[in-house]
């Protein structure tokens, strides 16, 4: 099968309320600032309490050829293939982060614990149902040991 | 601030067991085959249970106007935002599914529950972290009543 390029124009951007190197303080707020154009889309959503946000980690480049790393940059942990962790140098810099819906104002969302940094494209958002929930996921041990 | 275009190559492609129409059917098996060439970037992945599978439907194309919608296309349903629901015709028709993961077999990632067409093009995939998960998340009524 022929591997095209797909083409994704961003649903809009991130604006945080604190500076990039905060990002991973999971009690700060940022904002998601969508095209005007997608206002009525969004209606409805503060009805829900989390969201997903899907974005594009922008600053990563040049790491497509990486395989393997130890999550979390740290040497103890095992080296592992980057697709069996979260870190962002993988093959496509896509962000995946569930994240809690704090209001809507207009064409903006105001989200509390979203790790991307300032002006990050959004490819999409979806709200987060129960079934996007697993009881007891087996994990591998190395992350039980940073879970700690 | 300027929306520029995301391009972005697939790694891989989903590979159905089974016809396109039971592709609701949570029981059923997929193939993710990634090119070759990623097949390092898998090690490890095989010790988690579950992984978010972020896709792109492919299938569905000129919904990029459509703002507001029925969830389940049913007009017993109060109109939405399209981005308040899963709905695929979406701004950017992405998908992300959790799936359990199966098996492992050098490049080919065997799930179950995929709701993904044959040949649907496969952006990234995630592993399934405890953190994911929101305890008792709030969701409008009509989505309530869809679950019950």
């Amino acid at each position: 099968m022929s591997i095209e390029k797909v083409e994704i124009v961003p649903i809009g951007f991130v604006e945080r309320t604190s500076p990039d190197k905060y990002v991973k303080d999971k009690k700060l707020l940022s904002k998601i600032v969508l095209r005007s154009g997608l206002r009525t889309a969004l209606e409805g959503i503060e009805d829900f309490s989390h969201i997903f946000v899907v974005f594009w980690l922008n600053k990563i480049s040049g790491s497509e050829g990486i395989l393997r790393v130890h999550p979390r940059a740290r040497a103890d942990l095992p080296l592992v293939g980057v697709l069996a962790t979260r870190a962002p140098t993988r093959p496509n810099p896509i962000g995946l982060t569930l994240v809690e819906l704090v209001k809507r104002e207009r064409n903006v969302l105001w989200v509390r614990g979203l790790d991307a940094f300032d002006g990050t494209p959004v490819l999409d958002i979806k709200p987060f149902d129960s079934w996007d929930t697993v009881i007891n996921p087996r994990i591998p041990k190395w992350l039980e040991d940073i879970n700690k």
